[in-house]
């Protein structure tokens, strides 16, 4: 399984804190706001609690989606993923 | 089935008009980056072809997951999402 975790975070702290807390839980940034890393819910659980203890509720937002590999290696992706990518890169024809 | 676009787009009215034309494709803003609705494989390659052809790909970075209604429905969610819930909306107890 994947674990997916999306946030909108105002705040430049609380926003770094949270990405450190991911990287510690063995997820990678793939955008400036979107991590991803092999899990299951126990790690879905873990980086909501750790979102809930850092966020701002009223101000922010963060998804956190469990996927099965396979849906993450199909993602289509335009552009420059910040972590290797380990999906298949998909250039799209125009 | 729902599609997940989550991107970075640095220029705004280039994310303005992406934005634009994921609402017009029936994907809802759940944050400010992020959009999810109803479709298959056809609504995520119409998605990460309009993408294609509006952002920047030496700056910008574009993700679009096809996930099931199951799987977006048990995401975990932390905080305020933009759009009305459509997923069962988690608080976490401490």
């Amino acid at each position: 399984m994947r674990v997916l975790v999306v946030y909108d975070v105002s705040d430049d702290s609380r926003r770094l804190r949270l990405s450190r807390e991911l990287e510690r839980m063995g997820l990678s940034r793939v955008q400036r706001s979107a991590f991803v890393g092999p899990g299951g819910l126990a790690v879905a659980k873990e980086a909501a609690r750790a979102a809930a203890q850092l966020v701002d509720d009223s101000t922010d937002v963060v998804h956190v989606v469990l996927l099965s590999e396979v849906e993450w290696a199909n993602a289509l992706v335009v552009g420059r993923p910040l972590a290797a990518p380990r999906v298949a890169e998909v250039t799209l024809l125009g």
